[in-house]
């Protein structure tokens, strides 16, 4: 690659080879100059599409959104709320499970900049979202904005909660009895069921 | 401080300025020549009591844990098996809100090596053998290991992922309604009792 390369394809480089840092060395690692180095353009050519590391990253990250809401999106609906409601519960914890790097970069680590990227508030809205929107169905009429979001702040903070214990290392140190930590997922999505006044 | 300082007042003088490396410059700033430097000592003088910059960090975590299953034990007692387990849930979100940066320390970052620190695992350990206990109370005889670990497991998460949402940038920008973030303890709290079994 080089500096004439078309813009579009050194965008997509740059944020292939961010991805790569960022797996190699975290996110302190990140720097337009390595990019640069890894991509074998000038120092100066990432500038072209990102006025700054923070905007890279942005789009990194904007990107992990953006498909983990197209997996949960991609999941079959059966129509039955409850059940649709569940397999969105399970599709988080598969993804998180599968992709643990973009799920530290979505969940676990502190965005760019606290004011600016407005597209990257939107794709992480647009996950949350379906959370509301299987919630709402899985009620019916007559619940306040205030009933579903507490529910889904709830239901969120739970899935999360397991997905980062299950990345993290204090899992292995709890001496847990057999099969609770295979079964976890599982025992998690009842309870969730039970506390939400199903089953 | 000088290198003929005591060296119990030289120890607890490297612990304390790692912390404040840490709160500063976070995990990844902290070196024991930055420690050193910071009490006026040789760059020797920490390998007296610390090994490597590892073993600092592991007391400095020992402590966070320590501090923390000192504050879920010091909260009184009731007698009341469902009582004394809401409060052990309401005393873990309290010290987490109240101290980011161990919560962030102990929960969200990774251990310093993996194999060693055994003082650090029975740490650790304490705090949630504290949930066990309490939720064994509330179960009264006749549970066995796996059902009390798997609940026990699902408690943690839910508070862990409640918590870590607190700290996290990804709560302000949900459009919660209003109210739904300053309730969400209470809220959690009410579904966990519900999940396992209460009102």
């Amino acid at each position: 690659m080089n500096d004439d390369t078309a813009p579009t394809d050194l965008k997509e480089a740059c944020v292939r080879a961010a991805r790569e840092v960022i797996a190699e060395h975290g996110i302190e690692g990140l720097s337009l100059r390595d990019v640069a180095r890894r991509l074998g353009v000038s120092h100066q050519a990432p500038y072209k599409h990102f006025p700054s590391r923070d905007h890279l990253l942005a789009e990194v990250l904007r990107r992990c959104y953006v498909s983990f809401a197209e997996f949960l999106d991609a999941r079959p609906l059966t129509g039955t709320p409850e059940v649709d409601l569940a397999s969105l519960g399970w599709a988080y914890l598969q993804h998180a499970r599968e992709h643990p790097l973009e799920y530290r970069l979505m969940f676990g680590t502190p965005w760019p900049d606290g004011a600016g990227h407005p597209e990257l508030v939107q794709a992480a809205l647009h996950a949350f979202n379906r959370l509301r929107e299987a919630l709402a169905r899985q009620r019916g009429p007559g619940h306040t904005p205030q009933e579903l979001d507490a529910d889904a702040l709830f239901i969120w903070a739970s899935l999360h909660g397991l997905a980062s214990a299950m990345h993290g290392e204090l899992m292995d140190k709890l001496q847990l009895a057999p099969g609770v930590e295979a079964g976890a997922s599982a025992h998690l999505m009842q309870r969730l069921s039970r506390a939400l006044g199903g089953d």
